[in-house]
Order: C-alpha cells, then structure tokens, then sequence
C-alpha cells in the first residue's frame, strides 16, 4: 500500500496534537497518525522531522514536515483551499482569531496549569487570574454560537479542547474555573462544542484523560 | 484635514511597534503615529484600543483596533494586496515564516533578555542558550539573502530589530551572541537588512537607543 500524502505525529492525550486531527477531519482529508510516547521515548524521526523545538504535532505533507499547531492549521486551510473553511474570510476577522488564538495559548492556557498545580492562598490568587483570562477570552464570543460564527473555525479548532478538559480538571481539584456566573457564553459554547459530532467522535477517552491529568497536575509527569 | 484612515499606536523605542512600521512602509500605506509614553502614562485611548493585552503596537484601521504586531502584519498584507508581497505566496513557505517568527518571539526575545540582564555564571550558561538560539534561527535564512528570499518579508520585519539593538547590547554589556563564529549568516544578514533603504531610514536614533537599552538592562525600567 503507498504511504499516505498526510502525517501526523501526535500523541494521544494531546490537545495541541488533537487541534490538528480535528482540521484535517473538517477538511475530509485523509492521514496517519503516528502516536509519539511522550515525554519520555520521543522517536528518533520525530526528532529529525523538528529538530527545533522537537515537540508534536508534527504533519508531514509529501515528505515536508512543519510544527506548531496553529501555524499547521492555517497551512492545512490555505493547502486544501476547497471544502470547509477554517480561517475566517473577511481579513479582520482573521486578524482577531489570531489574536485571541494568541491569548489563550499564552494566557489561558498558563493560568489554567497554574490554578490546577497550586495549593492554598496562592491558588486563590491564581484561582481568581485564570477566572479573568476566561472571562476575557469569551469575549470574542458575544453575539456567536461558535468564535468561527454559525460554524465551528479556527478560534473553536484552537480552544476547543478546553472544552473536554477543563471539566476533568475542575472536578479532579474541586475548582470553577469557567461556569455559569464567571462565564456563561463559554460554558454554554462548552457544551454546543462537545455536541458536534465531528469533535464528539474523534475526543480521547475521558477516563483515561482523567486517570492522566491526575498524574500530570500532581507533578509525576510533565508539561 | 480629515483623519487618516490608519492609526498607529506605538513608542518611539519599541522593535514591536518598528515592525509595523516597516510594513505599512513597504505597502507605501500613509499612517499617522501615535507615540504612546510607555511604560508610565498609556493614554486612555490605547486603554480602550486594546483593553485585552493593553500593550503597543495597535493599529486602528477606518476605526477597527488591531494588537499584536505579527497579527498586524499579516493583516497589513491581507488587506493591502496590492504592490509589495510581505508574507510568501507559497502555503509551506508562508508556514514556515509563520513557525520561525514564533520560534524567535518564543526563544531569541527571552534568551536575549536573559542574557543581558543576567551576571557571572549564570550569564555564561545564558550566553550558550543565546548564541545556540540564534544559530537555530540562522537555519531559516541558509542559501538565502534574507529571509523572505531575494527581497525583505514577513520574517525579516519580525526579527529585523535584532540586527539593529543586538550590536548595542553587546556593547553595553560587553558579550557577544550573534558573531562571524556562531551565526555567520545571521551577522551577515544584520549588516544586509540594515543596508536596506527603507529600514535604514527608519530606524530610531543609535545613541538614544543606547541610552535607554542601558536603562532597561540595569532593571532601571521594565519589560
């Protein structure tokens, strides 16, 4: 059988890995997926694909390997251009997924590790940060059923994991983080997310997600 | 007169906002700067320009407020299509821009602030860091006369400052990161891109930059 056009070198409990699945899953386009043990046994073609920040995922297409989850999935739109959009088409809408993209990635997703690593006094503090940046990010959901509009884009494809994540960690460390009263637009986006079928069928199983983010928020493995 | 239909919000001494300015320039796209007094009095305009990240450079287009200056770029190119090319035409290359001014805002901008603020032996350990940072970098510019090929682009207006503060701050501090013996094309290039008309012009004055750079290195103001 001739190898296939896509790779994809992921790990299964990844979200970063799993942003990608869910773009070449829009696009209906086919791949392997190679599941890296990581963090400890990175393969050695892992690291000769990215020998830069040598982290999945990685595609491959036709042999040419990129990394960074969020620049393959504005690759994987602007290459197979027919079919379901991910970017958004008018130039400041796709201007502003970026930006928030980049909010979350560097905010969210640091408060988030942050409020669920800490103990006590300083994890009311951190409990309080990773509210806010919350509440800020559903912001650019005012107005919308999903950040790409009536359709799930770039924006849902970048922070969509939260969406099955953030319930395991809350219920593990007993914390509300994003809810009702702190931000209701993103609990119900939570929710109307989760139910579409494309992400529904293609997340990892939640006990072993839990089983995982226990071990990973204790600190017996790491980021 | 009426206003013009583009606002710059920057400061005279920041790389971030220069970014910007290099590519409306090389759009030939009229603005009218806004020099914001950072890092003690940002103006209440910038304060509701961009309440989310409330840092410089924002670009305000016909009213609609812009942050981030690597998302400004691609906006400045998405929406001018005419005349000068920023980001590259082809998807892979286009990606590759994209990772690489990533890795640069991610690893050179950190490990070159760590370096230089840094003392004895924990500076020699950051110096080693630095200077394997910038070789990696130099991997995206090898056969090439600048990043963005024969002509200046994406890549080259991200990390384009460097070739200008780098050499200051190895003279204040007396250390040498980007050298003929550690990242030769990268040295190279530092003197191309500065021999470039329109950055050349454009840039702030040496001996105030001097100035200031002694300033922020001491821990005299803050990042």
């Amino acid at each position: 059988m001739a190898e296939k056009e896509v790779k994809l070198f992921g790990m299964w409990a990844s979200p970063f890995a799993l942003r990608v699945e869910w773009a070449l899953k829009l696009k209906g386009i086919e791949y392997e997926y190679v599941n890296e043990d990581i963090p400890f046994n990175k393969s050695e073609e892992l690291l000769r694909l990215n020998p830069v920040t040598k982290k999945i995922p990685v595609l491959v297409h036709n042999g040419k390997p990129l990394a960074e989850s969020l620049v393959i999935l504005e690759y994987i739109d602007d290459t197979w251009t027919e079919g379901y959009s991910i970017m958004p088409e008018d130039p400041y809408d796709r201007a502003q997924a970026r930006f928030w993209a980049k909010f979350a990635d560097d905010k969210c997703v640091s408060a988030t590790y942050a409020v669920f690593t800490s103990f006590g006094e300083a994890q009311q503090k951190l409990l309080q940060e990773a509210r806010d940046a919350f509440q800020t990010l559903e912001q650019a959901l005012s107005g919308k059923q999903f950040f790409g509009g009536d359709q799930i884009g770039y924006l849902d494809l970048a922070i969509g994991w939260f969406a099955f994540w953030m319930p395991i960690f809350e219920e593990i460390k007993n914390l509300s983080v994003v809810d009702n009263e702190n931000a209701p637009l993103l609990k119900e986006w939570f929710a109307r997310i989760l139910d579409v079928d494309m992400i529904k069928t293609s997340l990892p199983p939640r006990d072993k997600i839990c089983e995982l983010s226990k071990q990973f928020l204790s600190g017996q493995i790491k980021r």
